[in-house]
């Protein structure tokens, strides 16, 4: 069992959301957040860079957005639901944006077909969130 | 003039938007993200600490929030009006959330009052470029 | 095969450290720092929260460092070992001192025993990637 | 007067260091994170952007560890002079790297030398920080 499920499961008052649910969530927030990270960092590192500013760009982007979504939905005490869905919205919005421009680079860069998989991922986790939490 | 303002004057290709308005916007949400993270520091050095929990997530949220959208309209490169403009509109949301609350007690504590103002000037701040994008 | 430890395998140069240690480091420090964040508000819904303010404050320190670090460990190209270095220092001290703190509150706050074992093992963690670019 | 000088001014407890020290370089700290992401930006901007890959990573590491450094030092309460020194020094040292860096483009590209000024400036106040509370 991962920290955030131990965490969320010792949590002292009531939950907002199924905690199996949130959990799995804030685990995927982070895997996305470092995979855009190494992904940026990983195209700097390529002869073509200039081909992949944009993708370079959006993944920083997708990175500082889901790691505020970690912070946002790891806070469980007085949850602000006029804050949280909206920022889950903005989150799936950059995780398709730079998936979307990951998988254009897909075939040419190994690298990118993972970070692509990782925002894929995650667009759908926060997805499920904001179903559990309507 | 800050070095928002002079890197926004260097930037090498074609703006998104009228510069001076952005580089306030930036400064402006520096400002209201450190306001938040002083703040809740301040309220946690209360003797009426436990009043103040609701004022503390908050601030630790619209401190996150803020410092991500820095980041984000920091970088002109690219950009992406899918993602800019709702995180602008979560920023509005969130600095809504903390500055009623820093409100509520800005009576009864001064760091409230003038975090309170930071998150107004702030909200105030992300709709003028939000008109000035659309 | 976690996203980290893909997006390591995949990079386009040669590495500075042995890339199994730095990948379960990396995956230590995104634990860690959501941990922290959790604990941090799990104290603050604590009916007992007056006496845990040295926790949380020492939460939010370790949180934000060992994000930072996940940025600057999971940047390969052009390595800083004058930046990495001291932060990973850093990075076992503030560990330390959350761990340290929330050890003190383990038998009472379950929450607090989980986030001094996190933080205890991104301290080992650390120390394992120092020894390693040393 | 800025907001970082206000909320120190209004801090419920006593200080750990010189008010006005403290508040001048928490905002010298904010004004370089937000000086590094930009000048990361203006660089994947330039035609040139393969010369400039090193001064794009040593920016990013600045401005995360710039930001993680204005949290640190915002926060007074329970003030932790284990973490809070070194990390100013590895502020200091990241803020050398990018400060270096962006001085050896500074001839071709302006937004660079605009950077290495901001980089230098939070080098010296971090120093005026560490002086003030050795």
């Amino acid at each position: 069992m991962s920290y955030a499920s131990k965490l969320l499961y010792t949590y002292p008052r009531t939950f907002n959301v199924d905690a199996r649910v949130l959990t799995a969530t804030v685990d995927d927030l982070k895997d996305c957040a470092q995979a855009c990270t190494a992904d940026a960092d990983d195209d700097l590192s390529e002869p073509d860079v200039a081909e992949l500013v944009m993708c370079i760009r959006l993944c920083l982007d997708c990175a500082d957005i889901c790691t505020t979504t970690v912070g946002v939905t790891s806070r469980q005490t007085e949850y602000d639901a006029n804050v949280t869905r909206p920022l889950l919205q903005v989150c799936m919005a950059t995780c398709k944006s730079a998936g979307d421009e990951c998988e254009r680079h897909a075939m040419m860069h190994e690298h990118c077909r993972v970070c692509a998989e990782a925002c894929r991922h995650c667009e759908r986790a926060c997805q499920e969130v904001l179903n559990a939490i309507m």
